[in-house]
């Protein structure tokens, strides 16, 4: 049996936390060993690259950031997603390089297919099995977060009209390659987002026997 | 009068900071003004970037380690060396991308070629107009880093075969671009060598009328 790689994406706000601990329940209950983890800072390395990223006094220049998220992602990679798809887990991630490429390439100053081959250079062309779109109108999102009345990181304070580019991004990344992508639409029930997801999934790690 | 921009390059122990402060001091004296810089570590980002590079408990992924230099110097080109550049400062820099490609790529595990493209992507293919190269045997350096009895740093203490390995990966990258690179004997008295690179840099920085 060999590893399966999955990642969950979208803005702030979607529910990929809530979705994904409900995939990692299922899939454990099917007898997989499952690792949950993170981008950026599912290391420690990874942490102290995200607490640069995240609390940095001042600008950052765009290329800087991009690598600094590609650091971290070439660590995660190396020393947590490879081992565990090698023994066979199933690896169930928050954000991965199409964050990268929505983030940095659509949504700033940045060319995307050179953001996404650092990422690739960076991670050995490591692409996930499937990838989870989390899709939510930008201004429904901040409803939700506003909801939470959580303070607000820098990357969350920008305005709206970038998290409107950065959806128009992943929509068009799940269009280029939709054997990977399956994209729901985030405002339905949390239960019925779920059962779309063990669907798709239940087949990729069941034993094949 | 345009900007200038000069990187020294070489192992640690070579005398670097004290040439460069030398020829600092030369300059500014011909009336230019002079930024004296360094990578990793010359903007308030890159300290906190070098600060985990070289101080991280536990092993850094190569490509990871890559990464982050290149982050550095991104940030670094873009809000320190090419803004004093376009206001005609000279730069000099202890450190570039030559270091990049001579410790990560030759050094260790990495494809140099690969490594100089992230760089020439992190820096918008910022190319020195002269690179200072104080050659000296490893077995010497370390002699007087030994005599200086500080206390080594992670890169410092890895074993002398790798810092042969850096000698010669400077020695062919010097040999690849003969126009950009000055190479010295860095055995030489340090009046020596001074003169040796006052007397390249004095017809690049002085008022061609």
């Amino acid at each position: 049996m060999s590893g399966v790689f999955i990642t969950f994406e979208g803005g702030d706000g979607v529910g990929k936390s809530t979705q994904l601990q409900l995939l990692a329940g299922f899939v454990e209950s099917l007898g997989r060993e499952v690792i949950v983890t993170r981008e950026p800072g599912g290391t420690v390395l990874g942490a102290e690259i995200r607490n640069i990223v995240l609390h940095h006094r001042g600008e950052i220049a765009p290329r800087a950031e991009a690598l600094l998220y590609a650091a971290d992602r070439a660590h995660h990679v190396e020393t947590v997603v490879r081992p565990a798809l090698e023994r066979g887990a199933v690896v169930i991630q928050d954000r991965y390089f199409d964050s990268s490429i929505a983030y940095q390439g659509a949504g700033r100053v940045l060319d995307g297919e050179e953001v996404r081959e650092i990422s690739m250079w960076a991670t050995g062309s490591l692409i996930p099995d499937l990838t989870v779109l989390l899709d939510l109108d930008a201004q429904q999102a901040r409803v939700r977060l506003d909801a939470e009345a959580k303070e607000f990181d820098r990357l969350e304070s920008e305005q709206s009209d970038f998290h409107e580019r950065v959806q128009r991004a992943y929509r068009d990344l799940a269009l280029l390659d939709p054997a990977r992508w399956l994209v729901l639409d985030a405002s339905q029930t949390i239960d019925n987002i779920a059962k779309t997801i063990r669907e798709r999934v239940e087949p990729m790690v069941s034993d094949p026997r």
